[in-house]
């Protein structure tokens, strides 16, 4: 019905980027003598987003529209967004099938700007941040202790569409627009549903923690939650990038002794002290395997290991590099689809643990928000993730940041 | 110097099997009053062994001498062993170096008759479990509470002699015969260092609890100490013989509602009921893997499995069975040296874990006294697993049986 009830947009200036199309236009009103902005909700709102519109070809800023979010959708206002290795690895399109025009972005943190019907835990103005995957609550996934991997709202890269109706929320002059991962945050506003949509601290700095919504959860947790290392321990890191320094993150805050960071490229190594990594071994150097280099370095292996690389040579040397008797390898990084993981079974067999996560095991709304708290606390650095800055208009050159290797997480300021 | 004090032997009544070569003739004495056996202490004792001369060819009891224990080593008398398809593995000597003449047995239970040098927390009369690995109590392993691989006591199948001087205890007219395991509990003496045998409650039968010296505990260990299913969860267990039915006793006393029985043999099933077997998969009576089977009878897939077979495509598929999530396979069984265990990366990333256990990750000395303890108290059932018993005189029917496939454990009994 709000379909067809297009007005000529009304512009209102209290409300930065909103403008309203609905039968009546929205109007201030007071509530309990104070003067409160109009609601929006039901509406379909207009905004700007950076749309792809081909794989690897610039974003562009468009304006699309944004309908009401659907029974247990949730219309937020997105206030920062970072950009994400998975951001890039679909715009680019290689491996996969490509769906376009899209709206990218997963990784962000804003404010809610409505609800649709059935929606009780959230309600207009909580700080929320979107995450790729969801938790329902109801399915076996849910219900276990051990897993996150909601059957309902479990991630999937090659839907376009809303789960409620499999249409989109986007579009430009009636034309659809693809959704990306249920989330879409290169908008300034998005619609995702409920499930997906973690409750945070109000207080929390939305432009510090959006990072929390995807890669730094991803490692942390991964360390914290899964290879959960002891005190004093010894932790093998492949891969220095954003969510390989989550993960040494992850083992500094555990109070690992030695945190062993191993990558190809040799400048990550005086950034990634930043993160509590105390040694370095880069491959290249080694003329032999580098779980032989670790097993020389630690007596026999390191405790932990997390591999955040995703290649399976990486993999199946972070398995191998943990000390038997009590070892465990975490697998973070994804892999190309032909990928085998193979392994002598003595390997496993001398007690050693395999194990894989996903989201860093997080339980997107239960367990999101004491992740925000333990920044809160100062007991998680963020900052240093923080490389860079950028306006929206700008996002290309944070695609260009990442290409390059020179940005850990470059913040979007939606709103500059 | 005992070595050189060989005298004729003396014969004592009072003491069965039991005959001491000593410079002095042990003689009847007091102690606070009551008549006490004469101490064989010191002495080379002679008895009756089962020697393996040549691979694979039928044991010959044959009259040994058992040289007393060195330091941090214990001469036990044998009261009952069982067979072990280690026992036979090696026996055939297929695939490995042959050592021989070997005093094969690793799985028995009997009494300590003399204490070396430091030994101070075992002493004569205890009751004892010998085990083919140890527990030194001081290296990184034993100090760890994750694992059960002593550095210094650690299973050796190709070492023939004690570890303290590299020399056998066993001879036949002074020509060494070699050990096996460090137990070699085919014989009525035998010589186990003190770090390999658990003191375990006297009031225990010796001719039942004899099985928890490796088979037994390896398979309840891997599901109790490594799998740990919950109550009302599915557990597969990948063969049905005696390791893979301890593995089912444990899920059946962690309160599993589903234990999958998966074995090729069709007979195995009856027997596996009572073991709490709930289903049975024999995998020749489906045309697709076993873990696609078990993925549709369990909505996919099952909280754990344990793998007992050594057959690396069983491996590949216990691992593959668990559901994603929080499913947890326990590998025990030991492949061929050529195997190689192989997986798609992305059965690894949806939270699904590999563990591999030795021993059921039971250290011998601080763990098994408790497993025996849960035999007394009712918990655990063993007597299910003794399908039959048989005069140490006829130990090469044991061996029968067990090449057969005709038994699950057959208690041999050295004094008969």
């Amino acid at each position: 019905m709000l379909r067809n009830c297009r007005r000529p947009w009304l512009s209102l200036g209290s409300l930065r980027g909103i403008r309203c199309v609905t039968r009546r236009a929205p109007s201030l009103r007071r509530e309990a003598g104070e003067l409160v902005k109009p609601t929006t909700a039901g509406c379909v709102l207009p905004c700007r987003a950076a749309v792809a519109w081909e794989a690897g070809k610039p974003l562009v800023i468009e304006q699309v529209e944004v309908a009401p979010p659907q029974a247990m959708e949730v219309r937020m206002k997105v206030k920062y967004t970072s950009l994400c290795h998975t951001d890039l690895y679909f715009w680019e399109a290689k491996g996969q099938t490509p769906l376009f025009p899209r709206i990218f972005g997963h990784e962000a943190a804003g404010v809610v700007e409505s609800v649709g019907e059935g929606v009780s835990d959230l309600a207009v103005g909580d700080h929320v941040l979107p995450v790729f995957t969801g938790e329902c609550g109801e399915c076996r996934h849910c219900q276990s202790e051990e897993s996150n991997m909601c059957d309902l709202l479990r991630i999937n890269t090659e839907r376009g569409v809303m789960l409620s109706d499999g249409k989109t929320r986007f579009s430009i002059n009636g034309s659809p627009i693809n959704h990306f991962l249920g989330t879409s945050t290169f908008s300034e506003y998005t619609v995702v549903h409920a499930g997906c949509l973690a409750k945070i601290n109000p207080l929390a700095p939305l432009d510090k923690v959006c990072i929390l919504s995807c890669g730094i959860s991803t490692g942390l947790g991964a360390t914290l939650n899964v290879a959960k290392p002891k005190q004093g321990s010894s932790v093998a890191i492949f891969g220095l990038g954003a969510v390989g320094l989550a993960a040494a993150e992850g083992a500094r805050i555990a109070g690992a002794s030695r945190i062993i960071g191993v990558d190809l490229n040799p400048n990550r190594f005086e950034e990634a002290k930043k993160f509590g990594v105390t040694e370095f071994i880069n491959p290249k150097d080694h003329d032999r395997p580098v779980e032989q280099v670790i097993a020389e370095m630690t007596n026999g292996g390191v405790d932990r290991s997390v591999e955040c690389t995703g290649n399976i040579n990486a993999m199946i040397s972070a398995f191998e590099c943990v000390h038997d008797g009590w070892g465990v390898a975490v697998l973070v990084g994804v892999p190309s689809k032909d990928a085998v993981f193979m392994t002598k079974p003595i390997n496993v067999l001398n007690e050693r643990t395999l194990k894989g996560t996903f989201f860093g095991n997080y339980k997107p709304r239960s367990d999101l928000p004491s992740v925000v708290d333990m920044y809160m606390n100062k007991k998680l650095e963020l900052d240093k993730f923080i490389t860079h800055r950028l306006p929206f208009s700008d996002i290309n050159k944070a695609f260009d940041l990442m290409v390059k290797g020179e940005s850990l997480r470059c913040i979007i300021s939606m709103e500059d």
